[in-house]
């Protein structure tokens, strides 16, 4: 019994809390783990602490609890904790899981942002997208984030193609 | 046995071919009839040819049977022939069923553009989604396209949102 069982016992712990295929993000304060997880259940109510510490608009939690069953991909980022981890992050996919995919909902509390946990969520994304074999992959960015995903390899309008929204009234 | 009966007749033969929730869409050509369905299967080599007929370069038939399999919906617009339907137009939507829906593939064979399929088919879509109560319908436009999507009330990039796209190398 040494280091070897040790880190065995580690990554048996790790699996438990954040499920098949967890990766770990490094960031600057060692004090802190983060975890991605897909599998991870997210709590409702705590996403919504996030999207409204970055001032998003509520939405029903029946309807939200919907949209992510129906999602082809769900991640957490997590604040590890071995008795509780705490979500701090947060991202989804819709799509046919073959062609076409849309990242929605990329968001990361405003007291864990800074640190590359976005730019973290946002690479962990595009290569679980990419071992689906998902050909192209959308998303719809704010004007003040559209320099982070232009930093990360994404374009913007391609050939001049808009973007066009259609909401429910 | 009289008119009630042939109606009847024929909503049921419609019904057989088209299945449940069909709609009839009315072209200026009074001779032929263009119908929209959720369920008639598409053959992949119908609408790989109204695809080649608009310039869409070819994919794997694999994959696109994989991707229709997994859309959260898939319309054709048919010309009516009670022994043989003919494939003529098409569209298909990604999402959660709840908040999000993208639609893709939006294609009408050139031979039969121009009388208002292409708009019959976006408004069966929309409607479509809304009926299922989802929130936020998006879509891509080349450019040639872009009048088509505002003059049906879509909206160009709101708040400056612009797309992003990330394509597999």
């Amino acid at each position: 019994m040494g280091a070897g069982q040790d880190q065995a016992d580690e990554t048996t712990l790790l699996q438990c809390l954040y499920g098949v295929g967890f990766e770990e993000l490094r960031i600057p304060n060692a004090e802190l783990r983060m975890f991605l997880s897909l599998s991870r259940e997210v709590d409702l109510l705590e996403l919504e602490r996030i999207t409204t510490a970055v001032g998003w608009r509520p939405r029903p939690v029946r309807r939200v609890r919907r949209a992510l069953r129906h999602s082809l991909m769900v991640v957490g980022v997590w604040c590890h904790d071995p008795r509780l981890p705490r979500l701090v992050g947060f991202a989804r996919c819709i799509g046919d899981g073959v062609i076409n995919a849309t990242v929605w909902d990329v968001v990361i509390h405003p007291a864990y942002q800074g640190v590359g946990l976005g730019h973290g969520l946002m690479a962990f994304v595009v290569k679980r997208l990419r071992t689906m074999g998902v050909e192209h992959i959308t998303l719809f960015a704010d004007p003040g984030v559209i320099r982070f995903y232009q930093n990360q390899g994404w374009q913007m309008e391609p050939n001049n193609q808009r973007c066009c929204f259609w909401y429910a009234c």
